[in-house]
């Protein structure tokens, strides 16, 4: 009889349980968790506090008895493992409700800690009206703490997932909100350029998002000195505990009455350190393909885990659901002798915010550029379904690939509808080793309601295949604000378009539909850089040049793209 | 300089006119339509009548002018070639505006004519109130129709993708609608039991829908007689013509004011036949990889031409925009030297039937029975997104696959929410030669508003594996109803849901999670059919037996499967 302990009941912890036991009727199977809750439904926490999943109890997956009942596990929350004897085999636990230690023998042991919020030293952090968000309880102190202090304005510090969900949150229960972050773009999973879209989104839903700016300093001011100042207010500021005087490394400070910390997360390690597991470089438990940690009785998973990248076979930290689930369902195999290898992680990650979708798959550009991989890329914009039919949004998709084999590198999206279609096809595309060459072959689902006889992937792949047979010659966005006195800027924009959405300076105007007649106006001698609104008659225009044995460049993604990366 | 002639001004031969331009300044394109019209949009022809594309000119993408403006192309419209002279490379063109006849000389012929609605030698059809629709002034006709004579009850025959799509039409304009359809299923890329859900839909919303009923003949009555029958009625009727009754071979008569056919279309091949180019045996030309004819001055492209089926590699006939699109361009390529290959026709496609997506892609369990190709299947039913965020809805999904090497043969998609995604998702997985072994690794985007961290396609690859390894053991909804004495049907869902959704009769019943006290009620000496409501439990409860000793299998796609494939 096999008996196999697992510590974490969440995502890797409870897929892990319930094949082990669809693999064994007779295996025993205890899962440790030092939390109240086990199976419960983390990436809705946001979603409860915003209002959008009304019922808590919708978050709750599993309970002890549900899991006892239907996979004879024995769940032991409140119960934490404090020690791995790997000498013998044994946990160490403490029982927190009586604080009671017992030990517990395995055959194999699994880590599924997860990770925990970075808490960085700023001075003034520990105080009532700050909070991280990672479980039910601390969904529940936030809770606690809109609904005791009824808070006027909030403020989120970290634009990635979780920090964008808060500030989505706060913004649907009518609080002002301030967004800030460190770097120079919210999601870091995709490239500025595209996250520009996200900040004219937020910015337009009346966010006051600060890029570039990090928090140095947090003042608490209880609420008596507020009754002092607002002494004139009326009853509704009763609930007030107090303020937090928020100081900014741009020397701006800000009053704010609650403050969610949200800048990341870093793997639970200290069990794995302590039993000398190995760890590896970015902070991660070290394991094979197997999920086996250095010690081969003992699995890890999920968000503590460095798992292989899917592009680059290095180690990366990559803390999503899927892989978790995955991973915990690939260590129960193993556990049983079957031979489960973990096959990298792309990394494809969605997040919502406000009315549009953000989301990507595989390397971006950042990291390529970090890893020195060559590539190439294109942008295009295009409708998410026939534009004729309604309800038809902008699809802003960039694509990196490989400039020799073509082969997919990345690719990101961004837009109100769609948007998660796309990176799934191109996630699928990417695992299965396509080239940019073949994904002009791909033949999706189309008809007015839900696509385009020629997809926004086909079109990319269009594009990028053109690039690689030499038939356009791309100019990005970075580039325009560098041309030299051998280049001509050219829109062929209707001049209504150019009025309408702006234009670039020191370009001449030739609509596309005029440039046959209009192509003497042109210099044979300079390098006609040209661009359109999303980049597609742009490449007509280019063609037409080229072909009448003129230089020319067209502008990727057009006015669109160069707009969106200001941002 | 080249000189192309391009017959037929819609989809392939509009996107084989641009590439070609994009290709080169001068070569000399003419194109040649007999109608009206070119570049219109045919798919959103029903969407228009039924009023959710309120501005016809949202249908006329291209105008003879705007593609002389971007593209250099001399389209006439009302010119219809009546001979190609193969001998001399020329084609004869009658005007259709002046009767006048005329020759035009090619270097490259595309033939692009698309496919027209096959009308059956029923008697009577050939009436004022009788329509098919295939172009704008099909549709004009309808709209006619429909405006003179307030129609208030209309039949369609045929359920495919228009005959679908006009029945949504004319029940968003408040006219009772019958649909009439020969098979016993709509939507034949799907397997009658997908359809099954398309059938509840269609009647939940008022529809008649008589299935495996044809029509016999037509007769027309005229609004004389009307008149006199219906002396007493008020002058709303005063613009009926007449109404239509149609027998038919159920015995019944129907009475209607509308009667559209939309049976099917086949390819216009006369030209073709005339000029002796090579007809295959499903009656449309033969083309090459390269898309050229038996003639190599001569390339034909889009629903008039056989194509290589993907799976099969035989020739298949799939009237679809998206392989007409593509085709067209390579077309082009080819012709200026390329070597374009097209790559087979999955036959990817979608129907909107009210508020369900009707989807699929690859080949359908219908077809491989037919090409005597070896398959497993498997169906799951799970929610479109994290089930915990509103708008949740369930995807109904079927995927075949070869049982011996894990390849996916084709799959297919029913439901009200991503269901184009996960055609999309299958449609790249199976173009790139995935096994069900791989599609379990598949990261896809999840955050709740969106997915699920194992969304349904990687729970159908589980099922899938599970078969493969033999770590399941199926029953198919269609085996139910011929167990033997030595099996015993198990349900295993709770006894609310046994009240609320049926059961099959003769089973008994044990909730999964009393299973294992309740054990030992079972015989080990039969097979235990076991059933819950979708599937997932019913696993549950397999392995439990199977690892206790039983003899067990599992109904996939539960009890859901099972009733909509008598919908």
């Amino acid at each position: 009889m096999t008996k196999i302990l697992i510590i974490g009941g969440v995502a890797g912890g409870a897929s892990a349980a319930a094949r082990a036991r669809r693999l064994s009727e007779d295996a025993e199977i205890i899962m440790f968790e030092r939390g109240h809750y086990v199976s419960f439904a983390n990436c809705g926490l946001p979603y409860h506090i915003g209002g959008d999943i009304k019922d808590k109890s919708k978050l709750l997956l599993q309970t002890p008895e549900s899991f006892l009942a239907r996979f004879n596990v024995d769940v032991r929350v409140m119960n934490e493992v404090t020690h791995i004897n790997r000498q013998d085999k044994t946990v160490t636990v403490k029982n927190l409700l009586d604080g009671s230690e017992y030990r517990e023998a395995y055959d194999f042991l699994l880590l599924s800690p997860g990770a925990g919020p970075i808490v960085p030293p700023i001075p003034g952090l520990d105080n009532p009206l700050t909070h991280s968000l990672r479980n039910i309880p601390d969904m529940e102190r936030i809770l606690n703490t809109i609904e005791m202090n009824k808070p006027e304005h909030a403020t989120v510090v970290g634009g990635g997932f979780i920090g964008l969900e808060m500030m989505e949150a706060f913004h649907q229960l009518g609080i002002k909100t301030t967004l800030v972050e460190m770097a120079d773009q919210v999601m870091t999973p995709v490239d500025r350029e595209m996250a520009g879209f996200a900040h004219a989104e937020i910015r337009e839903k009346g966010v006051d998002l600060k890029l570039g700016v990090a928090l140095e300093s947090v003042e608490y001011l209880p609420s008596e000195h507020i009754a002092d100042v607002n002494s004139g207010e009326d009853a509704a500021h009763q609930h007030i505990e107090g303020e937090l005087k928020l100081s900014l490394n741009s020397g701006e400070t800000l009053t704010t009455d609650i403050l969610i910390m949200a800048i990341g997360v870093r793997p639970e390690i200290k069990l794995a350190q302590q039993a000398g597991l190995q760890i590896g470089e970015l902070g991660g438990i070290c394991t094979n393909e197997m999920m086996q940690t250095s010690d081969p009785a003992i699995y890890a998973v999920g968000d503590a885990v460095e798992a292989k990248d899917f592009v680059t076979n290095a180690p990366s930290l990559v803390p999503l659901a899927g892989p978790a689930n995955r991973q915990g369902r690939m260590a129960a195999d193993n556990m049983f002798g079957r031979n489960e290898a973990y096959q990298g992680t792309q990394g494809t990650a969605i997040c919502k915010i406000f009315d549009i979708a953000v989301a990507s798959t595989g390397k971006n550009e950042k990291q390529l550029k970090r890893d020195g991989i060559k590539y190439e890329k294109v942008y295009v914009h295009t409708a998410s379904h026939a534009s004729y039919y309604p309800g038809a949004e902008i699809v802003s998709f960039k694509m990196l690939f490989d400039p020799n084999t073509g082969k997919i590198l990345g690719a990101q999206a961004v837009g109100k509808d769609g948007i998660d279609k796309r990176i799934d096809v191109m996630a699928v595309a990417q695992r299965a080793g396509m080239t940019v060459e073949q994904l002009q072959h791909l033949e999706l689902t189309y008809a007015p309601p839900y696509g385009s006889a020629k997809d926004v992937i086909n079109q990319a792949a269009f594009v990028a295949s053109n690039l690689m047979k030499g038939d356009a010659k791309a100019i990005h966005y970075h580039e325009i604000s560098h041309l030299t006195d051998e280049q001509l800027l050219l829109d062929v924009r209707n001049p209504g378009e150019l009025e309408a959405m702006g234009s670039l300076a020191g370009a001449i105007n030739i609509p596309v539909d005029q440039l046959r007649q209009r192509i003497n106006e042109l210099p044979k001698d300079k390098e006609i850089i040209i661009y359109c609104q999303v980049g597609l008659r742009g490449n007509v225009a280019y063609r037409q040049l080229v072909n009448n044995g003129y230089k020319a460049r067209n502008l990727l993604g057009g006015f669109r793209t160069y707009q969106f990366a200001q941002a």
